[in-house]
């Protein structure tokens, strides 16, 4: 997922809904007919229309799925009190538009990631997703119960906007390759699709990325116009049929390793809201932010099976003299990010924070327990 | 976090709360006074004030804390529409009653774990966890998008019960010993505080389990009546004190990688709801399903960097011939478990299935990021 994949991925026959109107709403004016008598007796509770432009386009597979879900899970809790129409990208506006379409009013909601508001603001991309940063699990530690949300809170108060997580694709796969990476040496020059701060990593280490619209990596990698590519995991990759145009799959997603999606919501829209209405649009994004991940998990899991059994895709790791450099270039790329301004700086610290403490407790946690599960599946496999 | 720990945890001066009565609540009873013209042309929506069992001491850190954040967040959500009141274990019902007074009306919800009704149906432990199992991520992609959840809807209705994950405490740790565990002969004839499926693994590999009341873990390690003990992990285990009578701390939690919590509710009672209702139940149960997860992996980070930091403690990996062979005795107490229930055999074919796949997948995916980051950051500090 990137500046570019859902722009591209509209060009996958992906077209833009009709803009429905109020019509099967439940707009603030009265009923008429049978419904006068009690219209009269009991004024009705305030109800709200909302767009929500998104980042995606519309019904994406997982990321606007997830969008969808919770504009119908606000509606359901709400019995309608809110309504909430799903815009996918173009429909109202563009993508990258989503940020000030929301800022502005034009739309209430909107729902894309962070890191693509970094012209915006160098703070941003911590709130979606760095190289070698934090996964899913700990993204929500550290928003929830590290201090994040307080600082995203602050950070986009600036720009008249309400931010929640709602939605995370886990760790991403490190990309598409033709051609087997055994040292570092065979990136050097290597045409790859990858966007944003990833991109300047992998420029740093000598590859040359190429920012390219999704629906356009199938082409690029099939005629060889680009040498490899980022997606975004087994489920998405699946569905876009990279399996085949290229014949090595790589990990781990250095890249992003648990990116959040952002739910934003006009803060004046926001601020002027009752308190149940703010409730439920909470726990509606933390339910679907763990939704989305739900589904990730599950899918990929089947995706990834049908990609090696299937399609005979090779599945392949980075070598370590790759990732070190790749580690050592996204040092450099992130230092320089926050380099010039002070809240960026104070983000980092934050967000660097607890991922080193992390690090420490993931040595005897998940992943510890992950490395036995795995290593005593082969024990198993061998006897 | 087991059959015994909360019971023990009321030991530790956590007292029962006084019963509140319906005083301050919104009750159905028209309103007096100045708010008598309103409530003659409002009629007022049905409220509900309903009671929660919980297997937990009230409030007790992280478990007890999930169930009173669900309850505030219904009250929100609703606009005080439904309350509910949490009852800490032996407030109304003991800890073990809560299915049965949940299942016969007594309290209209119950907050505990699935697998301490193993007495009721062999099916159960698979929706908490079982040992070698299901981490958080994993536990939630199967429930919600791999068909674990219409499996426990369909057992509990058995039972009239509705069930839904809410909370999670993430991979646990595998418990506080008093000499290190070198070979599996170091497990003969120790005497372990283990309770439930993993107590009888402790036993198939020479080890004596021993069921004991978490309140006297810290006394029995203390003059030696047991060797050693498991609790939940770096959070609840620092506020018990068990680093002042336990110096080694080992892991990975084999014996709970990732227990899910469970919201129970009367299926009568949930059957009767409106559609908003019956959402905000789901959703909110969904939210802090989520939630705990966040508070544990913040405050395990934290706790784990004091209890060896500060502390002392040393912290330990179990050999891998001992998780071999617990792996190995684990299988036999979980066929066993299963031999004799269709039903349970379907839980476990479906749970095993989407294991199976994921362990797969992990090793392209979070477990292996973690594996490159962690390798990395030793890099990094030789360097």
């Amino acid at each position: 997922m990137d500046r570019r994949k859902f722009v591209s991925a509209l060009g996958l026959g992906l077209g833009a809904a009709a803009l429905a109107g109020c019509g099967q709403q439940d707009c603030d004016k009265p009923e008429a007919g049978d419904a006068e008598a009690k219209s009269k007796s009991e004024p009705k509770p305030q109800t709200y229309e909302w767009k929500m432009v998104t980042t995606w386009p519309k019904n994406y597979p997982g990321l606007g799925a997830g969008a969808n879900r919770f504009a119908k899970r606000v509606e359901e809790m709400t019995a309608g009190r809110i309504k909430i129409k799903v815009y996918g990208a173009k429909e109202l506006v563009p993508a990258f538009e989503v940020f000030d379409a929301v800022r502005q009013g034009s739309a209430e909601m909107g729902h894309g990631a962070a890191y693509y508001w970094k012209g915006k603001h160098p703070a941003t991309p911590f709130f979606t997703a760095v190289p070698f940063g934090l996964t899913a699990q700990e993204m929500n530690g550290w928003l929830h119960y590290g201090g994040g949300q307080e600082l995203w809170d602050d950070l986009y108060a600036q720009f008249g906007l309400k931010p929640f997580a709602c939605g995370n694709t886990g760790t991403q796969m490190a990309g598409w390759f033709n051609k087997e990476i055994n040292s570092i040496d065979d990136l050097k020059g290597l045409k790859m699709r990858m966007p944003g701060l990833a991109g300047e990593v992998l420029g740093k280490v000598g590859a040359t990325p190429v920012q390219l619209p999704g629906a356009e990596v199938f082409t690029s990698l099939q005629t060889g116009a680009i040498d490899a590519a980022d997606w975004v995991g087994p489920y998405n990759d699946l569905t876009f049929g990279l399996q085949r145009v290229a014949k090595y799959y790589y990990y781990p997603g250095w890249q992003e390793p648990g990116p959040t999606l952002e739910l934003t919501i006009n803060k004046k829209v926001w601020d002027s809201l009752p308190m149940d209405l703010q409730a439920i649009i909470r726990y509606a994004a933390q339910s679907e932010n763990q939704d989305m991940l739900d589904e990730y998990t599950a899918r990929n899991n089947a995706a990834l099976e049908e990609l090696v059994n299937k399609h005979g895709v090779q599945v392949r790791r980075l070598p370590d003299d790759v990732l070190a450099a790749l580690k050592g270039a996204s040092d450099d790329v992130i230092e320089a990010l926050v380099a010039d301004n002070k809240e960026a700086r104070k983000v980092y610290d934050s967000y660097r924070a607890f991922r080193d403490q992390s690090v420490n407790y993931q040595a005897v946690a998940e992943q510890s327990y992950m490395n036995v599960r795995s290593q005593l599946e082969k024990g198993d496999k061998k006897a």
